[in-house]
């Protein structure tokens, strides 16, 4: 894979990528709750993102499955249980999760 | 201000802020190049983030100048000189770009 930093002054697609996936809108509140709280059946993850509906839910979980994100298991002893849980890839977000939440808290004013 | 520590299960107004400003189309790759070059002239910032159009780079601009993560000066001698450089908020973002490239240069396949 090309390292980005035989092209530093064209910006790294990988770097782009990676913001549009986290830059859209949902998924990193969804992450979020995967990361802190662990796998998370359907009902409970819109419990935790209660602005997004439902249909935007099942869409972002869908994406975020696609790019290897998130693993969706169906139960085999309770056949409709599903949850959604993180993968490796998707828990390695952790420390960008943890530096967005200290800027965060550091230099945001909620009334703003 | 409130921390989000009281409020666990319902998810954080600064993370959600947060993750608006760096998760819009293009602010992270602009703070990006201010973060790794320094102050740039328009003309400059353009060329490095060439796949967005003029018209969408003054309008990111002003927002962060909004937000307060630029600041835009304008050279005593030079007189249509204009610079844009980072606050010190805006600095502060370093340590998410820098987990945000780690994490992209590891998982993300720019062909996917």
């Amino acid at each position: 894979m090309e390292t980005c930093e035989s092209r530093k002054f064209t910006l790294c697609p990988k770097f782009e990528k990676t913001f549009e996936i986290l830059g859209k809108k949902w998924n990193g509140l969804i992450l979020d709750v995967l990361i802190e709280d662990g796998p998370q059946r359907f009902v409970e993850l819109a419990g935790k993102v209660p602005e997004v509906s439902d249909r935007v839910l099942v869409e972002r979980l869908k994406e975020l499955e696609e790019k290897g994100l998130v693993d969706r298991t169906v139960s085999n002893e309770e056949k409709n249980r599903v949850e959604y849980s993180l993968t490796t890839k998707g828990t390695d977000l952790k420390p960008v999760m943890d530096e967005i939440k200290s800027w965060g808290e550091k230099w945001v004013d909620v009334q703003e």
